[in-house]
């Protein structure tokens, strides 16, 4: 059975789950900040997916970038893996906009993390499904309210 | 014809062609770092590289990734689109060790760069080239001497 490592658990809202990965939101409302984390256990490279995977996951990605960046009107968008504090893979995809407060930096380990409201994240969630739903190749399963 | 962004082309040194990527060295003797630059102008995101080509793109990332965690002993990869300074699109691909000067942090803007010697970058440049040959699915051309 697949398991999140605690720490991306406990800093994270549940979208809903890709055909591969489970889309996290990051709960910080400074960004608009999803994870994607193939639900295959003792995974830590993109290389170490099969071909196949490999491919579905940017799939997803690139849905996710595309969807995020139109509807949050992105200057950049910035997806990485890099795992250097949780190893398990996760894939970060981050809208970033020139006048944020990390502009041009990374945004990793800078500005202390603003949680959402209940109601801040309900709305967000809701917003976040209905973007990234509707697309045959990358269907979004969201978990039941 | 495809155009390099002046900056890129400063701060590197080219490996080869990928079929679909330029592969540059960062001179940057700090971390093997390296970078996959789509031979397309005008692109920013990797959401708007045709699907092929994105499949492609990550072919080549893969298999530069396994094979500088192997060749370079990594405790992690980082792998990232970021974009934020040089918005052509490149992709990152840095061999990270838990005892290099920036871990557990991003390496981007931290500490200034050591280029590398003309000895230093003409061996490493060999080392990457033999590491990097070989792949029926990505084969890498070379500059010739």
């Amino acid at each position: 059975m697949f398991a999140l490592h605690p720490t991306l658990s406990a800093d994270t809202l549940v979208v809903g789950d890709f055909p591969l990965s489970r889309c996290l939101l990051m709960n910080n409302a400074r960004y608009v900040w999803l994870i994607l984390v193939p639900r295959i256990n003792d995974l830590r490279e993109v290389h170490e997916l099969s071909e196949a995977d490999q491919q579905q996951l940017l799939r997803e990605s690139s849905w996710v970038s595309q969807q995020l960046a139109t509807t949050f009107k992105a200057d950049k968008m910035n997806v990485a893996n890099l795992g250097n504090v949780v190893a398990q893979l996760h894939w970060h995809i981050i809208v970033r906009h020139k006048n944020d407060a990390d502009w041009p930096a990374p945004i990793w380990g800078r500005q202390p993390s603003i949680a959402y409201s209940h109601d801040e994240a309900e709305q967000r969630l809701n917003q976040l499904r209905q973007v990234l739903s509707n697309n045959d190749k990358t269907p979004l399963t969201c978990p039941k309210a």
